[in-house]
């Protein structure tokens, strides 16, 4: 019996995803397992001119739940761009000033290729049989659409989360296309913890009966209530101890107490269970399982026989690494070791450890430091490139 | 259709739960709920020898997931008892010396009663039938047992986690029958934190479609891929982030590396996998539910109009508060707190605070600071009761 087929169970209409560089066999993508891909796809944002001269463009890398939405409206959601609050005309990433691209990541739901779209091999979604991929491959795929945009060197290259492994990985992989780096809330490599609270977010996603071998696309159902435990785990990570005790403490939901049956007693269970519904909505339970994975396998020492300085040694490019003080995915002793490894290659580099009580999170939020480290290093860098 | 009747998934045999106590309409529990079961059993184990003047008993508390076999031999897992390091002949906690009980909590799933347990109103398994339950219901059915087997007062009454928390409410409920407490790496209450991964925990045993809205029992299934999620991300929280890195780093599962495929490569993957799955053998679904409820709701000063001290007003229990460094479920901090809160009601208390990277397992492990400490207070404690 055929099974009706439902492709894109997120992306209803191929003009949300913004704009698309579609890539073919004249320039396929090489994978780091060894695969290959020779139809392929970025889904990407632009916001700001590209000066004449090419040289005022930054790359704006994006988390493991992110998307190229980064300066306008989700199409999905309605919400305002994830880092509104720090890219647009007069704001510390300036698009009056500066061109700015944020693309989809390989593997990814919001339009480039990744398990929910469809195989062109077969028709079909790829689910499973997408390949693997690391975030050498996202980067891989980035510097693709670079160049077909006629870019040859990034002004800067900058994110937060594994947005800051991609920014490390350009500069590592790319140094002679990067001229500035702002590696923000990350680390070089993927923590035994971190890896085992990606594990417990793919194993909710894998129990859950309509993940269905990950072919879940060809039955019209998604494993929902699965990617909606996995977010509320990774969620937990995302906020601070104290900030999670400030915004919710022990406070109950009704003002009548406890209501001794399970139910969400405490605003910090309807919280967590408000951040798993909106997400399934918007998010592909697999491409949450792809993107976690390469996040795990994420170590870029490994690549330079497990010295880290190697991976930038001889780098003209210019870092500048932000952590915050309470962030336990990626605490600050993490991004302090890649300052340490560029010192120890010579490079020049800024590290700038902000207080904060709101965790990894931070970095997405209200943070005055922030802003005026990422305005007053991309202002130097622009003027040392004489960007206008 | 009559459904067959799958009572006690995890018991099969009464005489695997060690000695229980029966209690019937005469001494019936009652509930923090307003609830009251009138047909109750304390499945508990007992060690040493009760002296004449029935003044060397100690309790031993069990955590979340523990039971009665503290210090003997597990009739389901085979495994030691969880704190034989501690209590024994000539250990810590003294056999020769000491006559220590320790029974399993209301709620929980090895023979006392509990969720999995057969409700004598309609034959069947309570399933959520059964009340929620609360750490001082814990405690009084505790005080219940206690009573029925003779003793006025406890030496001392101690644990870790979940047990030290029912330490604490030993010592504010029923502060004349308690001559010591000794609450180890806990709290006075909950953080939103600590809410916040039970709930994850919560919702992924709810996800499972074996949980049949916790009636599994009757369909001879049980929510194992759902409990195992659960177990595998309270265990993240049981380890710090240093003693992962340790124990497993980035090493990997295979010589070959990484797999690029959807399989444990690393492992403290297989790790996590292992303890998922050797728990769903010896533990109840919704006994974790019930229990882990228990403990959210636990706020010890919320009884108390939100002063801590009060407590423990008058009390002339002795404490000793033990926290370990690197615990982040109940960080220094928390236990900190507690001995405040016990200095300004003019307790008598002792705080110690083991360096240790071992995370809130320490409690469990070779600790010999938390050795000497345990056997330093109760040879204290036993000299001044004039204990042999």
């Amino acid at each position: 019996m055929a099974l009706p087929v439902f492709p894109r169970p997120i992306i209803q209409n191929d003009a949300d995803v913004g704009d698309a560089m579609y890539f073919g066999a004249e320039q396929p993508l090489d994978l780091d397992s060894g695969q290959q891909l020779t139809r392929w796809t970025v889904a990407y944002k632009t916001y700001g001119t590209l000066n004449e001269t090419r040289s005022n463009a930054i790359l704006i890398c994006h988390a493991l739940t992110g998307d190229q939405f980064v300066a306008s409206r989700h199409p999905i959601t309605g919400k305002p761009g994830w880092w509104e609050i720090m890219i647009g005309p007069g704001k510390p990433i300036d698009t009056d000033r500066f061109f700015v691209i944020c693309s989809n990541v390989i593997g990814g739901c919001m339009g480039s290729s990744g398990p929910a779209e469809i195989d062109p091999a077969t028709g079909q979604p790829y689910g499973l049989k997408f390949p693997l991929i690391t975030v050498r491959d996202m980067v891989r795929a980035q510097s693709h659409l670079i160049g077909r945009l006629g870019i040859d060197r990034l002004l800067c290259v900058l994110g937060g989360s594994l947005g800051g492994m991609q920014a490390l990985q350009w500069a590592a992989s790319y140094p002679e296309r990067v001229v500035a780096a702002m590696p923000i809330a990350c680390a070089a490599r993927y923590s035994a913890q971190n890896i085992a609270f990606n594990e417990v977010a793919r194993q909710a996603i894998l129990a859950d009966p309509d993940w269905k071998d990950g072919k879940y696309y060809l039955y019209g159902v998604q494993p929902g209530k699965g990617l909606s435990v996995a977010r509320m785990a990774a969620h937990i990570t995302y906020l601070s101890e104290s900030a999670l005790q400030r915004k919710f403490g022990r406070r109950f939901q009704s003002p009548d107490g406890l209501s001794f049956a399970f139910q969400p007693d405490f605003q910090v269970e309807s919280y967590l269970h408000h951040q798993g519904s909106v997400f399934i909505d918007r998010f592909d339970a697999n491409s949450y399982l792809y993107i976690s994975r390469a996040t795990d396998y994420f170590d870029l020492a490994a690549d330079y026989d497990g010295k880290l300085a190697e991976a930038f040694r001889g780098s003209r490019t210019r870092f500048c690494i932000i952590a915050f003080s309470s962030d336990w995915l990626f605490p600050p002793v993490e991004n302090k070791r890649i300052a340490h490894a560029l010192n120890a290659a010579a490079c020049r580099v800024s590290y700038v450890e902000i207080e904060s009580d709101k965790g990894h999170d931070a970095f997405l939020l209200d943070e005055p430091e922030m802003f005026d480290a990422v305005r007053g290093f991309l202002g130097s860098v622009a003027t040392q490139e004489g960007v206008a």
